[in-house]
């Protein structure tokens, strides 16, 4: 019997690769002889990074770089065995937390760090780069990855522009012509769950930058610089990002790449999941275990879990099963879809504290009846 | 697919008739075309003449009675189809929620409400008369109920001893001439759990009579008495009721049955079980779904549950699987059981009162998702 074990994290407990770990020991208690490939995956938002280089048996490489306020720091990115993919997550160098600990500059913060992170990909040979956003302190549209990356943003007057979102009301032109070669050839690949757009009132400014510490006014400003950004874009590069669903996403980043790097926006799920190589395996598998802290309706609704329960049953693989900390539907809501059953954890009464505490051999336990209850052998 | 639906109550949350009929509503969601055969089940404690009507498909029939101080009382017992079978609680007419209304006066208190009631059954037709212990409140040696069948407890000077057990220690001989015959030709089984003597430290005085309301030096009184009364009996009738492991049961209700009416001391999970005739319904079952409220360590030790996993297993049923609110053991200690898997009805975070209160759809949904898994058809 092979059994392919693929959760999710359970936010707040359990790395993914804890829950694997937990789940396929407690197939292996159940049944000594199947063959067991537990493989940590997510949904290209935080850890994707380190999910990536755990399914791919690397180590994450450390990168000295810069925060979202130009300070030294140090972020990582993953790469592939083959060396051919980078997997680059904005909030390592630009994330918010490293800046919190001064008042927020929603107007200066820029994206750079990370484009140090991707250029040392690119130098060692990355070919393909998946950036996973979410978490980022910045509003630059995407200008600071691409600076870093050699491209110059400039005034009027020819003047590269100070760091930042604010400073793009200023921008006239894009110099293009120092682009890091290897930058122009690789792929670019962006994980992305959400549509919303660069610019107006569900734009990147006005949903995200007051949690990055804008102020109404500075939204405001923002916004409209994002706007000169899209204006420059379409008129240089034919481009029109302000009506590109999920240009918003993790202040505009995708603006900048998808005009001059002809990035792509990809749901998370599938694009992770494709890069562990999973997908390849699921094949032959006679089990498929899964899981999450709390499997919902939402779940069904092209989250992580559910396209790995797609991919599996379309490459023909036994029943899928989920595990998690919480399920939030009955069972009748799993009729017509990829999902045979989803369990919880909890062994009865029981308050969030224990169950996150004992997840692991609770989660393992779990499985273990799962596997029990499927090899039963009940013909319907 | 059959399938066969057989748990026992989930005390405070569900009788064994409603538990049953969650189960089965949830594998009829799974398995729209299998055929399942839902069956309350009971231990022989309290609930048990219900659960066994219910099971039966009988009603209870009343029998006007009286309680343990021989008030007016109605009682109940519960009758098979075929008439040939009565199960008698001793708790419906001779328990002490009945007398709590008033002084406790366990050395009077007596069984012979539930002689009446178990007369009636036999002039109804009952050739076998299964006798459920607990809940009584009281210590007469089943003196009481063998009175009522028609028997008389003399003293030394012939004339007929008042009620209860204190009065036994005057006991010199008893009458049984005017037994009832049908008593007589009767079979008796008593569902029995525990092991408790007659007599002393462990005996049916010691360790129940505080419970009912006796002092200290009442216990002694009645312990006394019984043991007189075990005199008596292994002269007559040449049975050593003393020494005999669940004399002590009930006040010593089955002494006076083992001596005068051959009855038999039978652990309840079986006997009752037996009565439903479900064993031989096992044997082509190709699921057999049980539950309760908690599940543990003891529920192994020949509780109901397990009885009912070994009695399948036996009949060469499917597997077992136990749905319990509370699941206290692990996956491994199933090992070497014929329960195949246990798994509770919480679907994550959840209190005692919301998982009691929802038990039922809960129930039902966990047996939708027990079809759904072990009808997957993996081979291990």
């Amino acid at each position: 019997m092979r059994v392919v074990v693929a959760p999710d994290s359970f936010k707040g407990s359990l790395t993914a690769r804890q829950a694997a770990d937990a789940i396929a020991a407690g197939v292996r208690r159940a049944a000594p002889d199947a063959e067991v490939l537990a493989v940590p995956v997510a949904d290209g938002g935080e850890g994707t990074a380190t999910c990536l280089a755990d399914a791919w048996g690397t180590s994450l490489v450390p990168v000295p770089s810069t925060d979202a306020l130009g300070r030294p720091c140090e972020a990582a990115y993953a790469r592939s065995p083959d060396g051919r993919t980078a997997a680059v997550e904005l909030a390592s160098a630009s994330g918010l937390p490293a800046v919190a600990d001064v008042p927020a500059r929603a107007g200066d913060a820029d994206t750079r760090g990370t484009g140090t992170v991707a250029r040392a990909a690119l130098d060692a040979g990355a070919e393909e780069v998946l950036l996973c956003v979410g978490g980022s302190a910045t509003t630059d549209g995407g200008t600071g990855l691409l600076h870093a990356l050699g491209a110059r943003f400039l005034d009027a007057d020819g003047r590269e522009l100070p760091p930042g979102g604010a400073a793009l009301a200023h921008l006239a032109r894009v110099d293009d012509t120092g682009l890091h070669p290897r930058a122009r050839a690789a792929r670019w690949r962006i994980a992305c769950d959400v549509t919303n757009p660069l610019l107006g009132p569900d734009g990147a400014a006005a949903v995200y930058g007051p949690q990055k510490g804008a102020s109404p006014a500075l939204v405001a400003e923002l916004d409209a610089a994002l706007a000169c950004l899209a204006d420059v874009l379409r008129e240089q590069y034919g481009t029109d990002v302000a009506e590109l669903p999920g240009a918003g996403a993790a202040g505009g980043t995708p603006a900048s790449l998808v005009a001059l790097l002809g990035a792509r926006l990809e749901p998370g799920a599938p694009l992770v999941l494709g890069a562990t190589g999973l997908p390849g395996h699921l094949a032959g598998a006679d089990l498929v275990l899964t899981g999450e802290g709390s499997f919902d309706a939402q779940s069904l609704q092209g989250k992580l879990v559910s396209v790995l329960a797609t991919t599996a049953h379309e490459a023909g693989a036994g029943p899928v099963v989920v595990l998690a900390g919480h399920v939030g539907l009955p069972a009748g809501a799993l009729a017509g879809t990829p999902v045979r059953a989803a369990l919880s954890i909890a062994r009865g009464p029981a308050g969030l504290p224990d169950l996150s505490t004992d997840a692991a051999p609770l989660l393992a336990d779990l499985a273990e009846h799962v596997v029990r209850l499927v090899t039963a052998g009940v013909t319907p």
